[in-house]
């Protein structure tokens, strides 16, 4: 039986799901299985005989900054299981913003104020920067609503149903290609400010962007500029840098800016939503199988 | 040579089409089709021979008040190429509530606002009542985000990719069986108010009601009644009875109501959208086939 640890707190759903696994509770000096509910600040002198540590974020720049994750255990994070609650906020956020659902939330009943064009994804090309498990997602979604999608990653390995993936050294022909794009990237060096004077001017301008990735993969000020000067039609984003948005970050108060207070996945649902993917990995483990959500401290996307 | 008259204004798109499927561009009062841009109120005195008239709108019921469908002739509406829009629109003002992105717009980043059990339309049973061309549209876009769609229409005949398909006469049975509905069904005596006091008491706590059809299927005071009382979560609606609405409509200044000022089918890509619907119907009208979109007064969904 493989010997997990539950920490900070413990949980019903993943209690099950270790039991259901063949796992055996135990606490963390005596575990080989570390499932950590926490962030960052509070991370635990990890004993000796942890072998593989599964967090609960999808991001965890916070985790690798705190330099907790090492190269001789393995480590896991929430991708998966956050996935596509994600890629739902996603086209909710893009489809607000192109059928300009809120123009008309701030202005009411106004004709004159909605652009006659309402835009659709009918025929549009969206981009998915970072198409791992949220794209994985998106595709589906976005294909049945008719758009075309370009999907960007790492490797360039094809995305299922993408239109076409590109690898991410190629990320500056895109812009000039997409109507839209959606940000799905983790946070890394090389994905900061992404979206940034450059890559605005390339984006056509009725492009709206959307962000349910992280706050820094955007240069809010290059996109208060670009917004201001109707480079871009507008964004729609779930994530700010820094959170929450200083009250008078200037994007708050754009008519053409949607803001939700990263919501795109919602705390309420993680780990009953994670039981099933914990349930299965304590299995490959027990076998030594490949785990899923694989990550390492230098893992780009 | 089909002789096809387009009043009262050109377009060219829809010139374009009926070349294209071998039409003779002729006045009103030598056609045998007429293709009306108009409304009801100038609708013309029809020459003899005129066999079909084609109409830009998908709702006929201005057309029937006014007195001018007959039996003799062939008449089509326009729900086919709205239905797409429509579909869109229903999926972004259906995600607008459920994201709460409506309650962000309002009230900016304030994670108190949001319900930390933000919905979703996975594992969500959805039904769609009227599933003609919208209804046909919406069902895969609500399957690709994992939701059970149950459709309601007239016949009873299963609707294509849903779940299931209930008859209208069964109506009664399905506001207790889904988590939210979409409201895209003619305006009809046997549709109006079909969203009531009884409807809505029916629907569980923690439905959105949309309404991409007509106002008048929904029972205005009865909504407010029940937005204000909880007995359901939101509602979200691109029409209004009247149209615009009065401004003292006590669901415009409700958090959870969302009001678009009737654009799920833009204007401005109407006719471009129409030509290729018309050049196959004057393709059909030529070689004696059945029409699509016919139309007739006594109609119902």
């Amino acid at each position: 039986m493989v010997r997990v640890a539950l920490a900070p707190h413990t949980d019903q759903h993943l209690v099950g799901a270790i039991k259901d696994a063949g796992g055996q509770l135990v606490s963390p000096d005596n575990a080989e299985v570390l499932v950590w509910l926490g962030g960052a600040d509070d991370f635990p002198q990890l004993a000796d005989g942890v072998e593989w540590v599964a967090l609960k974020t999808a991001g965890i720049e916070e985790f690798v900054t705190a330099g907790v994750i090492d190269d001789r255990r393995k480590w896991t994070n929430a991708s998966g299981f956050y996935a596509a609650g994600c890629a739902e906020h996603a086209l909710g956020l893009l489809l607000a913003g192109l059928r300009q659902i809120n123009t008309a939330i701030r202005y009411g009943w106004d004709k004159e104020r909605i652009d006659p064009e309402v835009r659709t994804l009918r025929g549009a090309t969206v981009g998915i920067i970072g198409a791992g498990g949220i794209g994985r997602e998106l595709t589906p979604r976005l294909k049945a609503c008719g758009a075309r999608v370009v999907a960007v990653n790492y490797s360039g390995r094809k995305v299922d149903g993408a239109d076409e993936t590109v690898p991410a050294v190629r990320l500056d022909d895109v812009w000039g290609r997409v109507d839209h794009v959606v940000l799905a990237a983790p946070s890394t060096p090389s994905t900061h400010h992404m979206i940034n004077d450059a890559s605005l001017a390339a984006l056509p301008s009725h492009a709206w962007v959307v962000n349910v990735a992280r706050g820094p993969l955007i240069d809010e000020a290059a996109l208060h500029r670009a917004l201001i000067a109707g480079e871009i039609a507008g964004a729609a984003i779930d994530v700010t840098d820094p959170e929450p948005p200083a009250q008078d970050n200037p994007l708050l108060t754009l008519p053409n800016v949607i803001v939700t207070p990263h919501v795109a996945n919602p705390a309420s649902r993680l780990t009953e939503e994670m039981a099933p993917w914990l349930a299965e990995n304590i299995r490959r483990f027990s076998a030594g199988e490949e785990l899923l959500s694989r990550v390492s401290s230098g893992r780009d996307y």
